[in-house]
């Protein structure tokens, strides 16, 4: 138990990775009504959308008008995920202040996704880095697959540390490592985090967990472990990616938040709200959501 | 990662604790053939029964017949769980050569579970573990509630201490601390264990963890991080109580096996062998289980 109940800073990624891939679109104002509970519940950094093309992710179709229909504030900041030149332009276009620009670091899943290998896709990504950070942007870099992609195994911890250096080079101000297909294991987490962390502060990065083996928790705690202090988090576990077989869901809001406060953290969020806000995202997509804390849980303590 | 691939024990439950409580009452070779099947998984430790009343657990009705029925071999331990007099009895009459003697540290558990208050249950447990010594079986005691209970909240973990302590006294050889409502933490884990430590080596301790807010391996690494080097699972995560308002079932076999191996220890288990174990299981039991690891799996190191 830390003595100071020192902060773990949380991303709620619902309205973007988690609602990316589910066949039911929402409209924009269920979209709002997710993100304003999300708030509620205490939540101060909200990845809201990917500008991505709205054939390869229907959900995504209303991007701007979500983004222009959100109520500022000092106190939180939004962010969205852009994957290239276009999606850049597009953030560009709205009052979204924070981007999350984002490659991965198999180049078989990053030409399946992009059409282009992971050097290629690199040297856009710190282009795009330098040019959102010219226009007032902050930015945080993504690497996907960094703890292991279904086409190739086992990912080399030094090519995700060249990689994420340079995306911080080129100006990033945090970096995102990314379990996009919930492949990691502890081990693992140290092991990457421990060879990044040779250029990085433990400070500058955060862990994005998926929960597809079921480790995203153990995960967390090795990144606690390594002095990671932000974790993605999505309320009710809501997440997958379909072009990764078998990916599930981010690591559940409540569950973590829950889990955090038991080690002694402070996240500022409390869980019964995140909780709150997975039961109507329940009733509006028609199915239950992973998370195993629900409100009103009993045995709790 | 241990670099000497320390052997970590695993006791399967799920012939006991798995099946315990579902609604559907398997025949007694079904019960076998699953038995016969985490067997050949690797698994050397199994809990096959509860000497329970039939009215109370129908499941369990083939209790004898079953123990009975078993191929005994030097390589595993059969064992069975015993909750009173009239329970060890019964597995006196039997050639099962292993008993759990099992005692609840909620005293409104125990209570509901048994009419007796924990002090009463206890020199209950203690007498029968006399008894069970000098008739030449091998003794686990166990702690129901040991980390909070639904009722009560958190047990103070100087009474677990003390009452394992005397059931340790009493001649039982080693001593199971079980999350039986799935309420755990890492920090209860390491705050129960540490006291319990204070008489009793962790080499002699085992945790029985459920998975009811989704804790249970992160539970499981905080035991290991607390020395203890044994845990009971239970195929696919089977299990429950329904006494215990949503208790889950027990940490999946699979799934742990598939963790301990990547953190650097043996288990002499194969986790696919456990996942076809799981599968069959499923079949004969018509529903999905909670496990996450399948036969088959994708994007697995």
């Amino acid at each position: 138990m830390t003595d100071d109940h020192e902060y773990v800073s949380l991303v709620e990624v619902g309205p973007r990775d988690g609602l990316q891939f589910e066949d039911k679109v929402l409209c924009t104002q269920d979209k709002l009504d997710f993100i304003a509970c999300v708030r509620r519940s205490g939540l101060r950094r909200i990845q809201v959308v990917s500008f991505v093309h709205p054939r390869r992710v229907p959900q995504m179709a209303d991007a701007e008008q979500l983004v222009h229909s959100l109520s500022p504030s000092p106190e939180v900041e939004y962010s969205a995920l852009v994957l290239n030149r276009t999606g850049l332009d597009r953030a560009l276009s709205t009052p979204i202040t924070c981007v999350e620009i984002s490659v991965s670091a198999s180049s078989t899943h990053s030409r399946r996704n992009t059409g282009m290998n992971r050097q290629e896709a690199l040297a856009q990504a710190t282009d795009m880095t330098v040019r959102a950070r010219a226009a007032g942007l902050a930015v945080r870099a993504s690497l996907q697959c960094a703890f292991g992609c279904v086409y190739e195994g086992s990912i080399d911890p030094r090519v995700v540390s060249e990689m994420a250096q340079a995306l911080m080079d080129a100006g990033a101000q945090s970096l995102a490592l990314a379990d996009t297909t919930g492949m990691g294991h502890p081990e693992s987490v140290r092991t990457v985090i421990a060879e990044v962390n040779k250029g990085i502060p433990s400070a500058q990065m955060a862990l994005h967990l998926h929960d597809t083996l079921g480790f995203g928790l153990v995960n967390l705690v090795a990144g606690l472990d390594c002095g990671v202090r932000c974790f993605d988090v999505s309320c009710g576990g809501l997440g997958g990616c379909p072009f990764v077989p078998g990916a599930a869901g981010n690591i559940a809001t409540e569950d973590t938040v829950y889990l955090l406060h038991a080690l002694g953290y402070t996240t500022g969020v409390d869980w019964t709200g995140a909780a709150a806000c997975t039961q109507k995202l329940e009733e509006v997509l028609g199915r239950r959501l992973p998370a195993k804390l629900r409100p009103g849980q009993k045995g709790v303590l």
